[in-house]
């Protein structure tokens, strides 16, 4: 067990296995009441670590090999502008969420990587070295700390993407790249097969697509970020962490241009049904590194190591209190219960909003935002 | 403080306080992986009481003032049947659960509600001295820890309910009992009217309702028995702790009947807003112990001590983490999120379910059932 | 063929026969271009009948016994407040829809129903000889005619109802009654039960409900009315003709008060398939007069004649142009097409409406009219 | 009157004017109980002429200026597959057609457009002179009657409409060209742009797309052949003639892959609002002859006349009895409904579809194509 700990992420991939990713932070902490919506910054890896590392053995327990840092928007300007605790400095955070997250990973077979995201500098200066200067400060918090890998996430640039892969690559520990981007590209218009060229050519290890879309979208994206770098004769391991939530209508924006962003996402928060389906596609798609962001719950990560249990050849620990599609139910006292002991019950369900006043889909993205903005 | 955390369950509904509950467990922990759906029986008290605690944690933060034992389905004669784990038993679960609910209470205002549910035993017997000797044994294990008051939950047969009730009745502590019926009554057809005069004749000292259907039915159902105890002259308090789900189809069965039930419920998840209706139409009825049952989370609880801040004098901690009706949405950087900062935005909304494939309705209960045990 | 013609409505009905009813004429008259929503005024008997004689071939093809005449709200006092053609009196309406409604009718074997409906003057003056004054006027423009019965329809108040039938038997002619109200009665709050004995005590030999509801609603009160009659000791024949919409939000005031009416309830439509249902739940419920109101095309109506194809001996001579349950589709070039020529499928289809944005149901109806009131 | 109705179809074209087209036959008549769905033959031009008459009345007056002959699938070779009455001649057929066709085109300023469909025999032989005989043989009936002008419609591949318009322009008589493919191209995958460049090089002087999909998908495949025309240096009229249902799901094969088709579409008919924006859109696509197909009745014909009353310059007869945009509503005797008496009620309403157990879209088009098919 101890050897198997100390495999890396690359050790790993490169063996062709599949890593399952933790699932999201700030929307569930928001739902138990430690991050503050708008905010959406990690004071509680200070005030609350309880609260953080229970939601961490959670998604160790559903099957996670990854176990990311809370420090989600936790540069210095970020957390300048949007902390809601002004007397939590972010390598306070930086540190807290490294030692917890170690903590926890080291409980069962998972590593521990440093999660990096976008920054206000960025579209405010635009000045590739005060970037580099945020990330830099960032890298030096998590290299105290040791942590295993990193994970740059929820950029939608690919430049400042290619800006954090290049100062994190000094560290000399593998990086993973994620944006958060659609189909049609970044918010410059770069599409994602030019994307991944060039964060590959940055050195990222890892590429992909994390949050702001719904699973079958961000596959979609992943595989013309493959396709991109097929055809510039390119190789790196691909990635996924999409949302956890049914998404038809998003533009460019993803679902921060939804009228339910962030207070009425329940009725698009997807099943574990649907999320066996995801894990499946992105499999297909050659991605082996499959996990989730918002509404990623730690059921839905079970779901995606329960599909892929035969190709992993293991089922989670908390597969321990979960029958296998259902099978539990077959010990229901009411008959029409048990009949739902499968997976042909399950696969073909079409659930039912029971909100009948309510539309299907909301206006489109483009639309909404303009209206609102009005 | 510590005078006030004395003051006892009925002290404070005599007073006109409201008295807020908390959440549903096994639903949240079956997808947190510590229950296993089907069974529903609550061992993960002895074995992962850090995610239980954790749970109890969250409801007290949210507002709650009752931390109920996590000790649905705890009598002997149904662990037998259901239990996961045999080798615990349910004096250890009970014991455990009390440990937990009193530590956790006592970070804050809260009391502890030893919980009993409905047991196999009264459907199989039908026998008065067998079904109160099975909750005379689970009271025993209570009482040794010295729990508050004692809840009566999840009984769909009011003459089950009355029996439990004249059993913790010898106890001395006050006892609450709430059915799991719908507005036409328990599965012998008495009206709720007449179920609430039986509970009160019986003892109890506060009645309503619990689980199986949505929050403003559930008001209805409490409604009903209000005037039922109106009319025979009688008093007691009344409490309500409904589904967190949006359930229209239901029928007497409640949302077991539902297709959704018990792995594709999130579309009918209510959203914080919609707990904000039910919170004030509860106290508008005249109930005053106002809590949940299955679907709600810590989010919900939170809403409702939101709701009822102006009655009760004070908002709950989580609300430091909570920018009321979306106010916090003022500082996003994005123009068409900051202008849904307040109550107008979120109490109009009608949110879309994302799932243009899906009915709004299931078909009705009755049709369903019958349907799949063919 | 010419002795059966003969043949009366109370023959027929007595004979235990299943007559069915033509279809709504002022909303497809709207949709062709000849009736002005809002006045809803049938001045098109005069300026464009042969769209007035084409509509009433429709519906005797599709296989009606009975031709109403075209002459709704066609009192005076109706017509001088709504009219859109002022130069047209209600005389020369009545005299030209009664000789256009005998034209078809003796092209099949149909009898000429006039047509009677609330009046203005009810509610305004509340006055028995005024509204009696105008229903004798309406009563003389149709005996000069020889119409074969009478049917008085769309009534909300009985009272008014029961006026106009005690005018009508003076005629010496047959006389139907169909009060356009929900089961929870009329708008004075008299239960359906009541109403039909009311009904049946003025005179009326045959006595239901017409327009303003969905089908299966409008069965539920004729059933009502029915044991109404039975518990009296009375003895009518029962009569149908609802809308050809789906109405399950409405309330008290029905179709009108959804946002829909009268300009987009397409979406509302039902289909030739819901239309089977309803025929066999009116017949099993006792009702032999079984047609349509607002919204029912001819090929609604011959759906019912279809359905009770095996009652009545015979189809209508529509289906030569219907493969029955869509048979005829077996002949399609599309594999997929083919597929559908059977009634399992129709049956057991559910529409979709090609509207993700739009909602399954309307706000409930009193709280959509005191918005707009407002 | 008289001259004005002597300009051409290419006069008024040519000139800038807006040309309305008619509405859908075949539905419409199955409907009314004179056409056999599945076989979809126009038998009804000799059987029941005062059927078909009065539907283009009702297209006239809803302010069509071209009556197209009822003679879809009336060549030789498709009678003699689909045709439900053996005994009439495609001749014969034509010829009553035509007949009636002028008869009431000179009821108004109308002209007479002989119309063309696929064959059979195009996709059994793919014979060039075979399939050019066959439509020979139709243009010799029609120019016996004179008509106006020719209309080839619902046609797949491209390739087939080049055949039919070289034929028909041996006439002299103007040629419009609707192909009733979607954005994706045709049948064998030419684009939209390369379809109207070959029509247009083969004489076509309008060309178009007609049935198969929503107005809105039409209006974008028009656009899609204008551009192909400007960049292959092109001029010619553009013209459109959709379905009059929303089908959001449908592929390349359109509406015949949805589930609803044929006989359950009623809930995707578009209300008379959705066509103001339609034919808002074509307008401003620079398509000037406008009209419709399947779905379309004389109401959303007459939407079309009055959402362009302006460019026009007159509103069509039927306006006579139609308050634009609900106007005439405001005598209505209810406040609520007198309160829907304006343009900005209708534009924003989202029309709810009464039915909570149906989805609001079915399944994507080739998965259900596949499921029935197996």
């Amino acid at each position: 067990m101890e050897s198997k700990k100390r495999r890396g992420i690359l050790e790993r991939l490169n063996a062709g296995e599949v890593v399952v990713g933790d699932g999201g932070y700030v929307m569930q902490l928001e739902r138990r009441g430690y991050v503050k919506a708008g905010h959406w910054t990690p004071e509680a890896a200070v005030e609350h670590p309880e609260a953080v590392r229970q939601l961490h053995r959670e998604f160790l327990r559903a099957g996670a090999n990854v176990i990311q840092t809370f420090t989600f928007y936790c540069s210095e300007d970020k957390l300048e502008i949007s902390s809601n605790v002004k007397s939590i400095t972010g390598a306070q955070i930086n540190e807290a969420a490294c030692d917890m997250a170690r903590e926890v990973a080291n409980e069962g077979d998972a590593l521990v990587a440093g999660s990096v995201s976008k920054t206000p500098c960025y579209l405010k200066s635009h000045s590739e070295p005060e970037v580099k200067a945020i990330f830099k400060k960032q890298m030096d918090d998590f290299m105290k700390k040791n942590i295993d890998f990193f994970i740059v996430e929820f950029v939608d640039h690919v430049e400042e993407a290619v800006w954090a892969v290049e100062v994190l690559k000094t560290s000399g520990k593998p990086v993973g790249a994620t944006l958060c981007i659609s189909p049609h590209g970044d918010l410059d218009g770069v599409p994602p097969g030019e994307c991944a060229v060039r964060l590959v050519k940055a050195g990222a290890d890892i590429v992909g697509i994390n949050c702001h879309l719904d699973p079958l979208t961000c596959v979609r994206t992943v595989k013309l970020m493959k396709a991109g770098l097929d055809k510039a004769g390119l190789k790196a391991h691909l990635m996924i962490q999409p949302l956890g939530f049914h998404t038809p209508e998003c533009n460019l924006g993803g679902y921060t241009s939804l009228p339910e962003y962030p207070f009425a996402m329940e009725t698009r928060a997807m099943t574990r049904w649907a999320i066996h389906k995801y894990a499946r596609e992105a499999y297909n798609a050659g991605i082996r590194y499959i996990g989730g962001c918002c509404g990623f719950e730690a059921y839905h990560i079970r779901a995606i190591a329960e599909e892929l249990a035969a190709e992993r050849g293991f089922l989670p620990p908390a597969s321990e209190k979960h029958g296998l599609w259902g099978a539990a139910l077959d010990m229901h006292t009411k008959p029409w219960v048990r009949a739902k002991a499968g997976r042909e019950y399950w696969e073909n369900l079409l659930p039912a909003s029971g909100r009948p006043y309510c539309p299907s889909m909301g206006p489109p993205g483009d639309d909404y935002e303009k209206q609102l903005e009005s």
